[in-house]
């Protein structure tokens, strides 16, 4: 048990929660712990975030939906951020990201984390990038050594998961930006600025080849790396190239050298995908990888903007079929501008019926129990039994508001075919 | 050519819109004629309908969309159907249906018919049935004879296409209401209707007994037959038992039956059904039916009333891409309440974007150029093309408003991972 032995916060994490989490996930601690020497699960959570309720991922536990927060320049106001924090909790996130980009990103970040009982994640470059730009300097002379500093200082503060863009090389980098190459070259916003860093400085990523530094940082507070995708397809037409999968293959490297080292790993997947091939994308990379996955979308179409929580809740679903572990939700804001409460609460809903209608196809006992609550509630027509069977009964409450004393519904009245046969 | 010699309503149709059908399918004259011939399209259209504009159904044409409207008991206000039709079209809609439940149904047909220019689709049984549920009286004891009358007034009134429950037969009738059978047991309003009345007269079903008097009612004006679903599963637990494939086996032969005598027929399909039985419940359906196949759905999880839209753009993805030709949508009212015009437009953006997904894993050619559009005009940061390739532009508008004049989004502001390698 070398994982545990080299990881004493994830093991005293670990040691605190682990009836908690056997009892939520309806798991054998055993299944539990072998699950994540295996490097199959991972357990969100860093001792340094108070009042901290840790999330297992990974097969076979329930799939989880993660929501992003965070100012921009254009919509900088921290106090909205952290309203749709509490939305999105509210909502049913398991946990969330703050992906702010613009004023004192490490107070931002101290109030997020005191005001989140669910694992914090982060993009510790987002705050390096932001101050070379907010400075008018050119993100291509960024001293790594403040990216390294930026992940320790975040360790520190309590962060629980940090993507690192430690798998894309200098020359997968190359091919995503040839001219005759994709339709929309790099997307990921860490990835780009480390693909600018490399072509301008001729040199490989400082992430990767630093990335033993990043692993004692990681390890010293538990920090779960999520190794992120950026080289991810930006557009359909771009997905499974030889850019998307040379970053595949060096992340399976990388979390196989984070579990030897003592630190959780788990993967970011995809991004821009058409559904025929979200199957064959998912059970690749989860092949390749071995590590919990973790996905933007798939967004199963480019030309939805206003409803990428719906193109993005097919390519969930069928993620979730082929073996996804965490979905990251999209909004309906996504491609046009920054999220407002009523996004948030949208695009956790998404992500979240996604998962159920994933988990439904692959037969897990807790999705397959709500579904037949709702309709053995919809047929006795008792509207109490279905509220509480319903992912979102709020929904179902504002709804019903008008004629809730009715035993039917608004849309058939008596013409109703559940009462046809039973009266 | 014995489909078009004996309906002479559908040649003339055909021979006025041919050329305009052609060009909008992107298919030869004469791979319509022969879709037509075979009953793999139809082309709904009632020469008494003014102002038609017929619409194609059938692979390989464009995937089509369906919004019903219509009163209820509980909200019958005429004036917002019309509205919510006028929502619908302009949304995307391909064709509607009128459901109307309450109210003057002769009259909102009429009006309904005058204000649309696309296909109008009715169920004769519901006028029928209101009319009994009224007056207090027992659906048991509704005579044949007046769905008979009611089918040739409103193929006179226009009626594009009309849902006709001819495939319930009394003994799937009995299995889908078994004590230990199904968790939902019969959830169509006809089916239900049908089945009480077969079960107390002891008879069988009246529209499966006296179906060449549809047959030639529908032939004397090109009333297209959507072969109703009575049996389709309400809930996913439901799905394929074999009071499901009774029906549809009877559908079959129906449709075949139709075929001989002139008259087009399209399948309804389901329904609940679970993302791992989407796939193969369409390709057996159509295997065994060889018609156009209208779902509604498929609706892949129960438990989300609020976002049965988003539900069923899951299950319409997958059912486009296994082969459905026509999707029904569902708004976020569905199981709860009557639509308003904002879930109509919701409902109809949700299913054009199922169709979309589905058509792009087809590599429809139409679709991919979508995808492909949206895609370089996001590299080229070229909003105006983005709007022009968005499925709806109206809602790219809205959220650009704030901010329209800068090139970038409101999300990333300067830190744009397009503009981090182009400038």
């Amino acid at each position: 048990m070398t994982f545990f032995s080299s990881n004493s916060a994830l093991r005293g994490l670990l040691d605190q929660h682990l009836p908690a989490l056997a009892e939520e996930e309806g798991l054998a601690p055993d299944q539990i712990r072998q699950g994540i020497e295996s490097g199959g699960m991972v357990l969100l959570g860093n001792p340094r975030h108070p009042d901290l309720k840790p999330v297992l991922i990974g097969q076979p536990c329930r799939v989880k939906v993660n929501a992003n927060f965070g100012t921009s320049p254009l919509l900088n106001a921290p106090r909205h951020e952290m309203q749709k924090l509490r939305v999105a909790l509210e909502a049913g996130a398991d946990t969330v990201m703050d992906l702010s980009i613009a004023g004192d990103l490490a107070d931002i970040r101290k109030q997020a984390l005191a005001a989140c009982p669910r694992p914090l994640g982060t993009v510790p470059l987002y705050a390096v990038a932001q101050r070379w730009l907010d400075a008018g300097k050119d993100p291509a002379s960024i001293d790594p050594e403040e990216i390294f500093e930026e992940i320790a200082f975040q360790a520190e503060q309590g962060v629980d998961f940090m993507t690192v863009h430690c798998g894309i090389t200098a020359r997968a980098a190359a091919w995503a930006d040839e001219a005759d190459g994709r339709v929309m070259g790099i997307v990921s916003r860490g990835g780009s600025v480390i693909a600018r860093w490399m072509r301008d400085n001729k040199k490989e990523n400082p992430l990767l080849t630093g990335y033993d530094r990043i692993l004692d940082i990681a390890r010293a507070h538990n920090v779960t790396l999520s190794l992120g995708d950026g080289l991810r397809p930006g557009a359909g037409a771009d997905a499974g190239d030889v850019a998307q999968w040379d970053e595949v293959i060096m992340l399976s490297r990388l979390a196989r050298r984070g579990r030897e080292q003592g630190v959780q790993c788990m993967i970011e997947g995809p991004g821009h995908v058409p559904l025929a091939e979200v199957e064959a994308q998912i059970r690749g990379i989860k092949a390749a990888t071995k590590a919990p996955l973790y996905v933007l979308g798939p967004l199963v179409s480019d030309a939805c903007p206003g409803y990428d929580h719906i193109a993005g809740a097919i390519g969930g679903a069928m993620a979730v079929a082929a073996g996804v572990d965490f979905l990251c939700y999209l909004t309906p804001a996504e491609h046009l501008t920054l999220p407002d409460a009523d996004d948030v609460r949208a695009g956790v809903m998404a992500s979240r019926i996604a998962a159920q209608v994933g988990e439904v196809a692959l037969g897990r006992t807790h999705a397959v129990q709500r579904e037949r609550r709702m309709s053995t509630a919809r047929a006795a027509l008792d509207w109490d039994a279905m509220r509480h069977a319903a992912l979102d009964p709020q929904s179902l409450d504002a709804r019903r508001e008008s004629h809730k004393s009715e035993e039917v519904c608004a849309m058939c009245g008596k013409f109703c075919a559940v009462k046809m046969l039973r009266d």
